[in-house]
């Protein structure tokens, strides 16, 4: 960590300063300029509130240097983690496919969606029980009854299930959920952080609508932190100016956090854009970029859904999608070498 | 609503929309031009599912007419809300001050910080008991015993009490609280939304980092069709390129929402801008854009938060602070007539 | 366009926006609702001021349907565009690759990287005579003498040359370049594409660090409503709170304005993140989400650029990313059929 | 400026690197830590190239400690900059209104309404002859004529001019106007900016739509390095996700500014907003949150601009906020003593 003093810094403030960090164990190194004098710390900052320090009288500006997370950190966790999920896993050179409706809305759908996409390839069945919704008249998912009937898909397919938690007073029906999904809007629900990091189930945190690489991987590290440490991280857009799509689809983030942490990355384009016809072409970007997956929206019940469903892919544009990304994904395993 | 069709849009489907519509009770107004073919859907179409309708195959584009909340929406309730806590109100045109310490710390810190921002004007004591931080290795509040503290500083000084509720699991230790406060990384926490709607205590909810207006208003939204009419919204800042300041206060909400709701708004600008140096010019600004409060850290222990404590005012700035707004405060009232 | 007329509109005053209308061509049609009233504005609403009708006592809120471009619109030129630079061109279904410096430095340094990237597969030659930069104090470019180069390279190699027009006043100097690069930062710098309008080499427009789509796409009109319709268009990454990269590329633009429109689109991968580690994952992310070309940076002058040059990439490894891509590129377009 | 040196540096390159530096007259401090080693860099940087240093391979990540502004910079001239134009001031404590039509369409009417606003209380007349228009289709302005219809305002009234230049070429233009405003389309058109600064007379720049306060001061550098020190720093809003408003009106610029330089700093409700009823509220908390003045477009032709003309304010809504602001700026220059 970088301390940055004021010019007409008080002497004896910075003695306090000193001693202070001192007794916590960090030493302390001093440049001193025309313009600035700098404190470099050197020991463990990553217990230190960078807050506190920065409102210091005497403190022009802090800078972090070490990241604050360390359960997540490729640099203390340098090979890829790799997540078993039943009989397939997410990392480790495999393209994960979880596809499925956006929400459960009757067992017949949800086994017909699961059979169609486990054809096309797809090794995870996706389906939301619990929904987060912006309107309280909206409706709001299936709950309990959702999750049984994704677990008949699975008993039907094989097929494992992830599907999502809203409030940890749902967590005792996610007993037998194999990947336990946290929305965007949850990213920062730390109770919810910590209930899911004191179980062993694999986690999928999507990223917040604002959130930065840190403090995504900070919703990581609170589940890690918490014992569990098996995180998948999924990318699904970031709100920006821009209004055309829903959100701004951030595909740089799979080199980033391929760089930042030893986490498998997953792309959701459907939730990304909010377009059906946007789902294909930046499938094949994620792919092509180096996602360890992607989550994508099927529908199969065009007759309920109205005509054809919310920016769902039709089953039959699922399966030219898939056969394509997989393909793909050869392709480009062979470049990287 | 108004829904656009595409040029080449297929008769039969387009048929099989408009009955489905009129089922529901809407009646259609069709215009047909040479570009486009619009249909303007008139009665309660608060129900109808806009992502389900914008994703047919002979739709190019929805746009709602109508607002999508009702039990905050002014057009339904033109009187403005004004909100009793105690011996104090918030609304009708008198100015709250919360203040109070960022994090409770102990019964003699809150106590002592209770009686000076009292003196000085303060109509409210807030405090974090449950604290949101995003790294698990920072503090994350005295919980339970926080609010006891609150409470014997309420017992001192007779102001009344706001702190956060991070989880519904939480409830019950706020049986005493005055003021519920939602945090911003729970804005859109529907489980919490519900659940303090399931009860009659007052709720101040955050702006969400990233929430537009209307999706702050359909939180407010959430509770109120739960049963609680009694919400405040608090303005702390939106998340924007500029990383100078931690947040962007967007003062222009005060007069917007003014327009669009009949609910209260206070402003809080110590989290908005994460300097204490910008709490005070922010804080007049609020106050003549016509805020009905301000939430203003305040912290008295130099001592323990080291110098002089994380963006927090002394008490003795914010005692010059809360006369100069309250002067300000009958300045604008008497300009505004 | 739509106008969404308030509650309690004055009759006069509705009667005198019809007949406004009504002479300027357009036809309307009025939907009574009960919450509002809704005109469908029919004919040619290009050339109505939509901020002038949305600023009417009488108006709640005003919606175009129609795109407000006209020679951009995919709608009225459903083919794409191909542009014809020398001997190659720019859409059309082949990959073209801009690769070279920065900044033009001297003769010998622009001639060794258009030798290097023509043997990698490059297709044109980019490199920055006059340089846009932040500070007054940084390094301005070589100017005319930095065109020369510039031709010296083209001379040597026959790749054409893009390069960057930052004023109109040294338009004459651009007289034998091969194709125009209109800045971010001038994206919106009207007199500047009105200009490069009225002459007929190839514009290559990068999209503005905060533009939409459609003021993107409105300054590709400026240029084509003035007489050139060879306009590339170059996505280089928007600004958002992501401050870990420079600026964060939207990929989604690739797909979209296909859609809207058919001018190519070309990505640059360099300038959108600011780390040359990040270039190669998304100039393969751009190819497979369908871009018609790249623009990336090389340098070969370690010793000058102090060890290894800001950003770009070494010719060594731009030749081992323009092989993959030229292979990802096939492999995409079998698959797309 | 801090270098942070990756673990696993060579230590030739960093020998070369210190070598580079210390003929670059910089002196070098090193902290060695666990986990990183760090380069504190002393004497003067403000020549050094950031991306350079970032971009070596031994560099995980470099931080700019002194800002890289000079003649803007309040630390070398901490007195504020007062700036005279014709009977009038900017800064130094006194309420500069400068009031007038967006467009100018007549001598009429810019006479009439420049009458108006002086009756008010307006210090200045503004107006547009020249128009930055997102669409080729929309009224450009007068130009010539403009510029001529309002020196003849200035000539009935005594109001100094202030207008938009838009290219450089357009200059001679401007050798009788009295402040000279740069759009925030063109805050980085550098040319520009040095063609204002090789003159004499006032430039105000208007903040770019997504730029950040130091961009913004690097821009003023532009003029001020050019040899004009008469700079006047207008924010109008910046672009965030929040479209309800046209832009985002940052009033904690004022504040922020008044720290980081000393030139003064108006604000532009009209255009931040985009609505005329959120001029009068925003207007007033600019004014108590401590700006030098405002930018307000009035209007006087409801006949031509059909009903209320284009987010402006009619005359007589106008005298009441001028009336309004002149007594709450008295009220809050004796609160701050």
């Amino acid at each position: 960590m970088i301390v940055i003093l004021k010019n007409n810094h008080n002497r004896e403030q910075l003695e306090s300063l000193i001693n202070w960090l001192q007794e916590k164990g960090i030493s302390i190194h001093t440049s001193i300029g025309d313009a600035h004098t700098i404190l470099g710390l050197v020991g463990d900052t990553s217990k230190l509130d960078i807050d506190l320090i920065a409102a210091l009288d005497i403190v022009e500006d802090v800078r972090r240097v070490q990241e604050p997370y360390k359960n997540a950190n490729r640099k203390f966790h340098p090979e890829d983690t790799v997540i078993r999920v039943r009989n397939t896993q997410v990392g480790g050179g495999n393209l994960t496919i979880m596809a499925g409706p956006c929400s459960v809305e009757s067992e017949e759908q949800v086994v017909a969606i699961a059979k169609a996409v486990k054809a096309s390839g797809a090794t995870m069945l996706r389906g939301g029980a619990f929904k987060p919704r912006t309107s309280p008249y909206s409706f709001q998912g299936l709950g309990a009854r959702g999750i049984e009937y994704l677990k008949a898909a699975r008993e039907e397919t094989g097929l494992p299930i992830v599907t999502e938690l809203m409030d940890l007073s749902q967590l005792p029906l996610f007993d037998d959920v194999d990947v336990i999904q946290i929305g965007a809007r949850n990213m920062q629900n730390f109770d919810l952080l910590k209930a899911v990091g004191h179980q062993p189930k694999p986690v999928m945190i999507k990223r917040g609508m604002s959130a930065t690489y840190e403090e995504w991987l900070m919703s990581a590290e609170y589940v890690m932190a918490s014992g569990n440490e098996n995180v998948i991280l999924c990318e699904r857009g970031i709100r920006t100016f821009e209004s055309y799509t829903r959100n701004t689809l951030d595909l740089a983030c799979i080199p980033v956090l391929r760089q930042l942490t030893h986490l498998p990355v997953v792309v959701d384009p459907s939730h990304a854009t909010g377009k059906y016809w946007l789902v294909d072409p930046l499938a094949m970007g994620a792919v092509a970029t180096g996602a360890d997956g992607l989550l994508i929206e099927v529908h199969n019940d065009p007759a309920h859904a109205l005509c054809d469903g919310p920016q769902s892919l039709k089953p039959e544009a699922f399966d030219a999608l898939a056969k394509k990304l997989l393909k793909l994904h050869e392709t480009v395993r062979t470049l990287e070498g």
